[in-house]
Order: C-alpha cells, then structure tokens, then sequence
C-alpha cells in the first residue's frame, strides 16, 4: 500500500510522512512530487488540481482539517472519497475560542480591561444569563461539544443544523423551516456550519438581524467559513446597533487584507483562523485507523467523517 | 421572627428587605437602624461593629458573600453564628472568570488582539495543554466548580485543600506537606482559598517561584483576596521572566490606588473585583430557606455555609 501527502500553505509534509510511518510501519509513504507513483490513499491540505489529476488510482483523500468546501471544487479521480478530520484535538480548541469569545462579551471584560488601561476602578451592572441564550448553527461533532461546553456556563442554548437532532441541554431547530423561530430565540449566534451552496451567505442582514427576536444586541461570532457571511452586511448592523459585536475568525478572503474595515472597527475582534489548528498526533493516529480499516476490508461507509459530495459535508 | 438587612459599600437594603419579605412572610423583616428592635437574624455585608453591639439577641449572622474574613475580625454577640452563602449564583460566574483569564492566557488572545490592532494577521505556534497544568487552591463549593470547568477544557487539573479531598478528574494534594507538590504540579495557580491566618500571604516568591516545577512560565490567577498576595514580591517574579503574567481581581487595598503599579504592568491584568457579585435572587433564596429550616427546629449544624470561627471559614 503507498500514502503520499500533499500538502500546500506552509504546512511542512515531513512531519506527518514520519508519524505516518510509525503509525503504518507495512505502508510506503512519501510526500508527493509531481510524476510520483500512484497512491492508494492520500494526506492533503489544498492540494493542486495536477496532484488529483495524475494520482488516478486514489480511493481515500484524507483531509487534514473539517472543512471540505475547497476540496469539493476540484475533479477528483473516479474512485476516491474525500475523508474529513472528525475533531482530531479541534472540538476542544472550538471550544475554548467560542466560550472565551462568549465569556469576553457577556461579561464585559474588554470593557474592564480598557477601564483598566485608564487606571479606572469601574462598576457594570452584571448582565442576567437568561438574556444571553446563545444559537450554534451547525451540530455535528464541533457545534455538539461547543453547545456542551456553553451549557456548562448555565446559557440557555440553541442549535440549528439541517436534519432534526437530539441534544441534552441544546434545544434544536432545523431546516429552513426553523431558522426563523431559532435565530429569534438566540441573541449569541455561533456558526459553526459546513460550507455549501445552501450555507453559503446565511450570515446576512436579514438573518443577523432577526437575533434576539430581532431586538439590539445580538452578537456574531464565527468560526466555520468568511463565506458564511455577507462581509458588507456586518458593519451597518453594527453601526446601528442592532448588533452589538462580532467575533470572527474567518473571512471571505484570507489572509484578511491590511485594509479591510474589520481590523479596526471597536465591535469586531478579529483573529487570524486560529479558533481550531489541526493537532498532528490527533490526527495522523486518526487518519492510519481509517487507513487500517479500509485496508482491513471495511467499506468507507463504516468510517466517520467520509463526505457525501451531494450534501457538501 | 424578626430579621434585620444591614448592608454598608453603596449596597441598597431595601431589594433584599423585600426579596426577604415575600420568601418570609410570617416574618418582620426591616433595614438596620440604630436603636431598632432586637433581631433573631441578620443579612449583612460589612457590618459595622456597633451593629453587633446592638443585637444582642442575633442568631444567625448571614453574610452576602463566600468570604467571611472581615466578619470574623468583628466582636460577635454570644449566640451568633456566621453563615455564608454557598454557591448562589456565584460559582458560575467564577467559573467564567477563571476560564476566561486561562484561556486568553493559554491561546495567546490577547497577543492576537494586539497583533489585530496593528492590522496584522499573525501566526502563533499552537502550545500543549498537557504542559499546562492548572491548580486550583482551595476545593469548597467554589473551587470545585473551578476545577471541573477547567478540566472540561481537557486541561491537567491539580487542586489544594487543607483537608483531604477526592474530586473526580482533578489531582488532589492536601496540608502543607503537600503544597510543593502541588505548586511543582501546576503552571497556572488559580487562588480560591479563604482567608485565614493559615493563608494570608501565601502567594508569595518562594511559593509562585515553584510553580512548574521551577521553570519559568507560570501564572498566577487570584479571585479570592488581595491579602493571600505578597503585593511586592509578583513584579519582581513577572520583570525576571519567572512568571508570565497574572490576572488578579483582589487586591491588599481596594479600590486599587491610581498609582498602584499593577494597573499598566503589561504582564498584569486587573479587574474590579467583579470576579463573582452576589445574585441577590439566589441569594435571597438560599438564606430564606436556611431561616426557615432553623425556625423549624434545624440545628446550625445542619446548614451549608456555616463557619467555624477557628477554622477560618
């Protein structure tokens, strides 16, 4: 069996041929160089259309991340399934970012901390949890363990994905059918959706601005993909004060451009796709299981994570 | 049964006068004046000693906080017993505090937002959380909350009591012959401990030095009292690299002084002790159902939150 890894953006490939190695010791893995052998699996971040066009002989196409949207624009060879990370170290990064991004503006800390700059000894009025209920779109592996750890915070939450879901402490909506009654009862919206073409753009006037029943103060932050969101939406929302502040991670275009108005607009926090980082360990180790498996015989129907090109996740 | 309200620091009486009134109505529940009628029971906050000199025939002292250090420098009439409020809406809130300081500390947030306001889309190595142990000092009601948060986060959670303890998911250690090994343990010390004579000053260069095993890159998070802090010896510790960074809600003097140098210390962030304010609904709650639970018979004994005057807490 032979493994290349493909891999573009600065990510070194040396690093995960040799945990590869040491996880497939019966596997020949090599990082791919054009008119290398044909692999029967592959370990790729943003891989060229070349790489797909000559590596005819692919059946797995393991991506080292969640999201799918970029590999689902390219052809790929006739036999081969696209495989996602199914967490691999990120939900618990998701996690951490979005309840510090909550905690952050619940309780008003970049308020304290600029008081603090002053030398200000303030007083704020604390704010009732029961007015904070928070909305996470999208309820798969990363938007289930980010609703459980904001229930942890005693927030009322929500959840919003596109088939019915059943989640302790998360009271779920879906479809189209329920987006409206879901966006009226969160005032926090969390995106954590998968991009497609029905997600994309749903971040937009008319959905942001229907938050906490369409009252001021709702609050964005988004994690998942910058083309969720209507860019030329957010800043008359937050303008007028209809929203009170965004967090975002992720944009239409990235690196976000030195001028782009999100850097230093005093309701948005910005960070540089940092909310969830692939861990390597995690994910080599998850990536040589569905090896061995399919290896082993196993269809890619009994493997999580295998994306279904139909639905775009 | 008469109950007195007598609260000092700008905290208005009358709210909890009436949230009291409507849990007891067979009670005559009034706020403190000087000269009024004997009460069997007082809800106070900074009581001034010449109230306790008065109520000669108070029962149970409760004390609209967790901390009750400043009451037990109070001359106390014969039969009171001091009783504080155990959780009421307060451990969430340390639990937000606590997470949030560890998370922006441990995800570099701030050093992100920096970065941000300077337009700049920053790369920033991610770290490992298992070489960020967390502990959390003092395991009550408080603590334990703390911990377990924390340990959500799939951090390595030590804790320190002065009695044994055993918490699921969280290391214990217990006493002073187990402090160094507590300290050794843990990167980020999370102070929640009463103060006592056994704590006061605690925090100090030959315990903060310790942590981590001694390398440098510990950071010192106190939500509990400005004195467990020897003030003077943390610059010293920060400007030396042997710790990161701090964030402390408590201070030996409140409110910090204009000219405190913690204020503009860049490795030092500072709140209002806002940590965790006393929720006056749960709290109202809580102590009505003590006074009725007495008033029935109960023996102090039976009560959560009822000091031990030697102990400290």
């Amino acid at each position: 069996m032979r493994i290349t890894v493909c891999l573009t953006d600065n990510n070194r490939p040396e690093p995960w041929v040799e945990g590869l190695r040491a996880e497939l010791p019966q596997a020949e893995v090599e990082a791919w160089t054009p008119g290398a052998a044909l692999a029967d699996h592959a370990v790729v971040w943003a891989p060229p259309q070349a790489f797909l066009d000559e590596q005819q002989r692919l059946r797995g196409l393991f991506n080292i991340g969640a999201g799918v949207d970029a590999l689902l624009k390219l052809r790929l060879p006739p036999h081969t399934r696209i495989v996602r990370l199914d967490d691999a170290g990120m939900s618990v990064q998701m996690a951490e970012y979005v309840c510090h991004a909550l905690i952050r503006h619940f309780r008003e800390f970049d308020a304290y901390e600029a008081d603090a700059r002053q030398g200000v000894w303030s007083y704020r009025r604390p704010r009732a949890r029961r007015d904070f209920a928070v909305g996470v779109m999208g309820l798969g592996v990363l938007g289930e363990r980010v609703g459980k750890a904001i229930a942890q915070f005693e927030f009322p939450v929500r959840g919003w994905s596109r088939s019915p879901k059943q989640i302790d402490g998360i009271q779920c909506f879906d479809g189209a059918q329920g987006l409206d009654a879901f966006l009226a009862a969160s005032r926090v919206l969390v995106c954590l959706l998968p991009l497609t073409t029905e997600t994309r753009g749903i971040l937009r006037a008319g959905t942001l601005g229907r938050l906490n029943g369409g009252r001021p103060g709702g609050y964005l932050i988004n994690v998942a993909r910058g083309a969720h969101l209507v860019e030329d939406d957010l800043i008359p929302l937050l303008d007028a004060g209809q929203l009170a502040g965004a967090t975002l991670d992720v944009f239409a275009s990235e690196p976000l451009a030195p001028a782009h108005p999100f850097w230093r607009h005093p309701k948005i926090t910005v960070t540089p796709h940092a909310s969830a980082r692939t861990q390597r360990e995690e994910s080599v180790a998850q990536i040589a299981a569905k090896i061995r498996a399919l290896e082993a015989g196993a269809d890619f129907s009994a493997l999580a994570g295998v994306v279904d090109g139909q639905r775009g996740y």
